[in-house]
């Protein structure tokens, strides 16, 4: 299907000239987003520059039945940001006030474009910030965290975006708005935000997201440690989690991640020669109490077998332990043309003969295969670098990831933690879930979105063997 | 419409002639849940004794389209376990088995019948637990919980049961059995393990239900704190949330109820003189962390104005100090033929103000309450003695009751917090939803269940005003 010029028309009267972008080389911006294996040039993108027109926007696509792609900042690592040439690409980062700091309720109401890091900014003077913390978060938006229902270091004592949404304003592709939750967020009745949250552009696009804002913790501690085999690191991180202490965050990074790193302007001081590092915090709101923990969690490391533990002395050294982890993906997308970050699961009991196996299937391919991931919660992410102008480089670079999902999920384990299905993932949706399950997806997809306008030909495969609702596969 | 007899012979051939009951004297048992201004006999009960039994008496109920009701051991406070008489009730309790105990991934699967607190006895080897603990835990099944969203005094750091559901097996209205979510409890996609969990009957049937197991902390302090006003205690519990300290849970009791507790059998020795009781409990894996918290936290409840401050010395006097609060519901049955347990939310820091209210507002109407709740999350459950054989003593609840719930609204609040909506507070819902909203419940209703079989007529009123993906309301 084409898009009639009429609509286009429409749509920059009410945007104007300047925010539609219709030349093949402004589509190219938007052809990628993150994930480098999935290309595609939508047939406009429209930036608008107000809820008002937004909505506007989003009816006259309904009216001409025109499906669409709502996109933050691109910095996705599904393909799901991306958008077919007879699709429309809406551009939210304009959309980019907070409109609301509410520190007596902790609570926050901010427009879908706003900046992860700047919510958290900005709440700081009140004592505040906003959790989730993706590795992406001083260019994600907090609409395309809601969307991917985004995780983050810290997501592993304080919970993903789910935990931290309270209401939602969402504008249905049809172009009414809805109200979805209430003020306190309480979790009865259909959970309709928690539908929303991480459906992926599927049902719609948040025009005002209402969040919960947490206290900043008053006690801080961050161990790095150092490991000579995954396997002592991957018993380390056993032995933490059986401990019963829940770190703010226990994230770890390969020999081949490290040594990229420290080659690079984010060099934090890690020890290149060492099989892996984990970095863990503790905070809290006693110093006593985070003490006491950290000590602990010194001699879990040490009795795992980790060669140092270097607890940074200072504010300082903190940032600079975490600005090597979360500009890792940074580092390593340096060193060749294009890089995948993949997202995996996989039990934590698990994790030293998976990344084992990863490294052996990415050798197979002829691959180098990095890995920084959130150890504590079993997420993983392989890094593949490659060069899509090599020959086959892309077709091998597809078949390895192909193959590390079916060991994740064979170990136990789930092809997505954080980065959500997208394109990327489709095919491998069915190895996850049933045809009825799949078929249940599309059919609540269909309550929002009854032309599947949104996002269309993502996350939920049209694959079903039975009838639901009058939807038939 | 008439429930044929020729289904209810079908499902006597099912489960057996001592599984269906339909003696007007055995109804009665099943006429009302735990809220007593509710009361309606259904035409039959069903007692299936395994899960194919539970599929072949759906299947029966969905040839002949007969509406029916999911009860498991009718603790709840909504009125959402009782049917109509033209609806069969399906008891759930005989499906009792722990199915698997998974220590390595800290997971267990249970049918639905299992009551709430044998799972936790059976994980204790393992140094496991299953954390929702509803005061009716040593009643309540796993299955109600799944459907209620279940919270409990532990829910404020642990997060009520949809935190801990990670799979599920349904049995949907239809007689389809359909696998809800994925073994590690990803929170990706379309989140249909969110959607059922807290969907209070209306979706289907959890036959099986794979759960979190966490590790059962090491350290615990429980502290009880006296308070001269509601007020003071009030100013406690902010001034602890304030301080960052996230307590395992955080109990408020008032005079009237302290009293009530103190006369029964479930003494726990609360000062009977204090305006209002605080139990506060810390737990953690490292003694010195929660030592050093419990300490911070005495000094907070001193500086705001308690009394005394008692540390439970040790686990016997633990237990004591909870008997009394687990209990208090049962030493409030008492003193009355009839109790409503009402449930609403309010933001923390309206607390002292709503209770001086809600305190007013039972005066006016002549009536008693007595409060015990979750002060941690502002989860109030104002509590109502009465006979209903007084003329107009019913309708003095009633009317007492919505003025509270109007109250709390006003507040900034919700008219649940963890007992859900049941029949009790379906007509408050339009003061919380818009008409949109409640139009897509009701179409992701009817996804699950078309023809509203399933607990038909409770959570969502039927009052729309917008037509979502063909339903019409």
């Amino acid at each position: 299907m084409n898009v009639p010029e009429q609509a286009l028309g429409a749509i920059e009267g009410v945007v104007g000239r300047r925010w539609i972008r219709r030349a093949p080389a402004e589509l190219e911006t938007y052809a990628t987003d993150g994930l480098p294996t999935r290309h595609s040039r939508p047939c406009a993108v429209v930036l608008p520059g107000s809820r008002q027109e937004l909505v506007s926007v989003v009816r006259i696509l309904a009216h001409y039945g025109i499906p669409f792609v709502a996109r933050g900042a691109g910095t996705g690592l599904s393909g799901g940001a991306v958008g077919d040439r007879d699709s429309v690409v809406i551009g939210l980062t304009r959309l980019n006030r907070i409109l609301l700091i509410d520190p007596r309720n902790r609570r926050a109401v901010v427009e879908p474009g706003v900046v992860n890091v700047r919510l958290s900014e900005a709440a700081r003077p009140y004592g505040l910030y906003y959790a989730p913390d993706p590795s992406s978060q001083t260019a994600c938006t907090i609409g395309g965290n809601v969307a991917e229902n985004a995780g983050g270091p810290h997501c592993l004592k304080y919970g993903v975006t789910s935990s931290h949404v309270l209401e939602l304003e969402i504008i249905l592709p049809d172009g009414s708005l809805v109200n979805l939750g209430s003020p306190g967020g309480e979790p009865w009745g259909p959970d309709l935000v928690g539908l929303f949250v991480g459906s992926e552009g599927m049902f719609g696009i948040a025009t005002r997201i209402a969040v919960r804002l947490l206290p900043l913790p008053k006690a801080v501690r961050t161990l790095l440690a150092d490991f000579p085999s995954l396997k002592t690191a991957g018993e380390a991180v056993s032995a933490i989690i059986a401990s019963g202490i829940v770190p703010a965050a226990l994230e770890m990074m390969d020999q081949n991640c490290v040594r990229v790193v420290e080659e690079s302007i984010y060099a934090a001081g890690y020890p290149v020669d060492a099989a892996a590092v984990l970095i863990v915090e503790l905070d809290g709101n006693s110093q006593e109490a985070v003490a006491a923990e950290a000590a602990e969690v010194e001699r879990l490391l040490k009795d795992s077998g980790a060669g140092t533990v270097r607890m940074a002395a200072d504010e300082r050294e903190r940032e600079r332990l975490w600005q090597g982890r979360k500009k890792a993906f940074g580092a390593l997308g340096r060193i060749s043309p294009d890089l995948v970050v993949q997202d995996a699961v996989v039990p934590r009991t698990a994790l030293p003969e998976v990344l084992e196996k990863i490294s052996s299937i990415a050798a197979a391919y002829g691959l180098k295969v990095s890995n920084v991931f959130h150890a504590g919660d079993g997420n993983l992410h392989p890094n593949l670098n490659f060069d899509r102008r090599e020959p086959d480089q892309l077709s091998r670079v597809e078949r390895c990831s192909a193959e590390i999902m079916e060991l994740c999920i064979k170990a136990g384990g789930s092809i997505t933690g954080e980065h959500g299905v997208g394109t990327d993932k489709l095919r491998y949706m069915p190895l996850i879930f049933d045809g009825d399950t799949l078929a249940a997806m599309r059919a609540v997809r269909r309550v929002f979105d009854p032309q599947e306008r949104a996002n269309r030909g993502k996350v939920v495969p049209v694959h079903a063997c039975r009838e639901w609702s009058g939807v038939t596969a």
